[in-house]
C-alpha cells in the first residue's frame, strides 16, 4: 500500500489489543490532511460526535475499535468482572455520540454480545483479544462487501472511458473502497483508466470536498463540475455511464440518494447513458414497497444561503432544501450489490438477490 | 412606484440635462443595498468597469447617460465646438470601460451620431438636451422591449401557479423589467400570483444573489433551490412552466444561455412541463444556422473551487467550467420576444418574426 493510499484511508488500527485507532479528520478535507490518534474512548467519541469520521459503516467500525481502546484503562491486576463492567460502560458511553446512527448501535451490539459471552475464567488478555477480533471482523466484513461491489461493478464498465458520479460513496464513509467509488478503484486495480466526472453536489459539496479528493489521492483522473453541468457533459459524449451510491432502497428498487441523483437519472435516460446504483444489501429496506413510502428530509436554509464562509442569498429568502430524492427503478439500468447485479431492476429480482 | 421598487431599479436619471445618474451597486447585492450617485463621467466609467452595473442593455443605457454627465463640465461661455470636442472625448473615454461589451459601443455610437448632427448655430443648452433625449430614448426603448416581452409571456402562463427560472434575466440587467423576469413582473401587474422557484445557478450564483432579491423586492413569492433540486421540484408538481432568458439564439431557434439551462429543458420535457425562452429580437444572430456554431466559453476553475469565500475543492483539482450551454430548438415550447411568440420554434417561424 502506498503512503498516499495509507494517508487517505479513513480508519486504520495500529498494533494489537493494546494498539490505537488512527482516524482521518474528514471535517478538514480537502484543504488539510490531518489524522487523529485515538488512544482513549473520549477521543473516539468526540471524532464521531463532531463528524470527523462520517458514513454509516465507518462510524460503526470506529465505535467497535473504540471499545477495544476503552478497556485498556483496566489494569492487569483487575478481574474479568472489572473488565466486563468497564466494557459495558464504554459501549454505553460511545452509543451517546450520535443517537441517530443505526450502524453505531449495530456495531456496539455486536461488541456487547462478545462481552456477554465471556466466561469467568477467561484471562484479561484473551478477553481483550476477543474485542479486537470482533472489531476487526466488522472492519473486514465491510471491506469485503466494498470489494465485491467493486468487482461486480467493473463488469458493467467494460466499454466505458468516462463516468459521472454524485456526492461521496467512497472509502471515507466505509472500510476502504466505498460503494460507487469502489467500482472506479477496482477498475484501476484491474489496469483500466477511467476518467471520472464529479458533481460538486450542492449544498454540502461532498463531491468537491471528498470524492474529488479520494480520486486524486489514488491517481484516478477526476474532473470537478457543478451539478448543472452534468447534462452538458453527457451531451458532449464525455461520459458513457453514471454510477452513484444509495441511502435506502425499496423492495421495488426505487432508490433514495443525495438530492440531485434523480436529476442525473433523468438526464442519463435522455442521452441514452446507463445509470447504475452501487449499494450493499444492508441498504435495502424490503419492508418498504416503493419509493413513495420514503420520507424526504428537509434541511436548513442556511446550508444553501450561507454554506461556505459568506452569505450568498438575500436575508430571509424562502428556501426549499430536500436532502434526498428518489430515483424510480425504471430509470436504473442495474443495482450493483456485493452479491451481484440486480438487472433489470424489478421487485422479483430485488427479492431473489436480497430477500 | 413604491420606494422598494425605486430602490431596486438599476438605473435612474434624476433631473434634466444638468441632472445625475443614480446606479444600484450590483456587486454588493444581496447583502447590501447601496446606490451610486454619478455626477461625473469617471464615476460612470468606474461603475461599468467594476461591474457595479452589469447586463448588456444596462451598460449601454448607463454609458449614454454618462455622456450627458460628461459634457456638464463645459462652461456656459464655451462654443458649440468646445462642447462637441468634450462630448467626443467623453464617448471615447467611456468606450474604454469594458472593451468587449457590444451594447456599450452601440449606445455610444448613437450618442456620437447625435453629436455629429449638431449645427454650428445650436445653443449649448439645446445641444446638451439632444444628448439627454437620446439617452432617454435608448432607456425607454429597452423598457418598452421588456414590457412587450412580459405581456406576450403572460399569455402563456394562464394556467400556471408555479414557475422555475435560472440565472438572472431581470431588471438589474436591463432598463427595468428584464426578459424572463418581466414575464413574472407583468403577471403580478395583471393581478396574478405566481410562485417562482429560483435556481441558485452555480458557479456564480446569479439566481441566489440577484433573481431571488429582485423577486423579493417586488413582493413576488420566491423560493430558492440548488440547481440539483429542479428535477425534484418538477416531479412534485410544484412548477408548471420553466422560463429563462438567452444570450444568443441561432436562426433555427437553438438558444445559448447560462450553463444549466439545457439541463432544465431536458428535465422539463421528461416531466411534460413547457420550457420557454424570453429574449428580445436583438438576441437573435441569424448569421448562425444552428447552436452547433455557437462556441462555448470555458471559464476559470476558481469560480467553482473558491466561489463561496473559502476553498471547497482540493488543490489543483481539474475543473470543467463551461459558462453556457445550448438548448436545442426542439426542447423549447416557444421563444417569447417583444414582437410575439415564436411557436413552434422552427427556422421558418424565427425568420418570419425576426428576419
Amino acid at each position: 500500500m502506498s503512503t498516499a493510499t495509507q494517508n487517505s484511508e479513513s480508519i486504520i488500527w495500529s498494533g494489537e489489543a493494546d494498539g490505537w485507532l488512527d482516524l482521518l479528520d474528514q471535517t478538514l478535507l480537502p484543504t488539510e490532511l490531518k489524522r487523529i490518534e485515538c488512544r482513549d474512548a473520549e477521543t473516539v467519541w468526540e471524532a464521531i460526535k463532531m463528524l470527523r469520521v462520517r458514513g454509516a459503516p465507518a462510524i460503526g467500525i470506529s465505535a467497535a475499535y473504540g471499545v477495544v481502546i476503552g478497556v485498556q484503562t483496566v489494569g492487569m491486576d483487575s478481574t474479568i468482572a472489572d473488565l466486563k463492567a468497564r466494557a459495558i460502560e464504554v459501549i454505553d458511553y460511545l452509543a451517546t455520540s450520535r443517537p441517530t446512527a443505526v450502524n453505531l448501535f449495530w456495531a456496539l451490539d455486536r461488541m456487547r454480545a462478545k462481552v456477554d459471552s465471556w466466561g469467568d475464567d477467561l484471562s484479561l488478555a484473551d478477553a481483550a483479544e476477543t474485542l479486537l477480533q470482533e472489531a476487526r471482523a466488522i472492519h473486514q466484513s465491510d471491506r469485503e462487501t466494498c470489494h465485491a461491489i467493486g468487482k461486480h461493478g467493473c463488469d458493467v464498465l467494460d466499454d466505458v472511458q468516462g463516468v459521472l458520479t454524485h456526492c461521496n460513496a467512497g472509502g471515507l464513509a466505509t472500510a476502504e473502497y466505498g460503494t460507487a467509488l469502489s467500482v472506479f478503484f477496482t477498475a484501476q486495480d484491474q489496469g483500466k483508466s477511467l476518467h471520472v466526472f464529479v458533481d460538486e453536489t450542492r449544498p454540502l459539496l461532498q463531491g468537491a470536498r471528498l470524492t474529488a479528493w479520494e480520486l486524486m489521492q489514488r491517481g484516478i483522473k477526476a474532473t470537478l463540475i457543478c451539478d448543472s453541468m452534468a447534462a452538458q457533459v453527457m451531451r458532449e459524449g464525455k461520459v458513457q455511464a453514471v454510477v452513484t451510491g444509495a441511502d435506502r432502497i425499496a423492495a421495488n428498487g426505487d432508490s433514495a440518494n443525495k438530492i440531485g441523483t434523480y436529476s442525473l437519472a433523468v438526464l442519463a435516460k435522455h442521452h441514452g447513458i446507463p445509470f447504475y446504483i452501487a449499494a450493499p444489501a444492508s441498504t435495502f429496506d424490503l419492508a418498504i414497497e416503493s419509493g413513495a413510502e420514503i420520507p424526504i428530509e428537509l434541511r436548513d436554509a442556511g446550508e444553501i444561503t450561507n454554506g461556505f464562509g459568506r452569505q450568498t442569498a438575500p436575508d430571509e429568502v424562502e428556501v426549499y432544501n430536500p436532502a434526498f430524492d428518489v430515483t424510480p427503478a425504471e430509470l436504473i439500468e442495474a443495482i450493483i450489490t456485493e452479491h451481484g447485479l440486480i438487472q433489470p431492476v424489478t421487485n422479483e429480482n430485488v427479492r431473489s438477490m436480497i430477500g
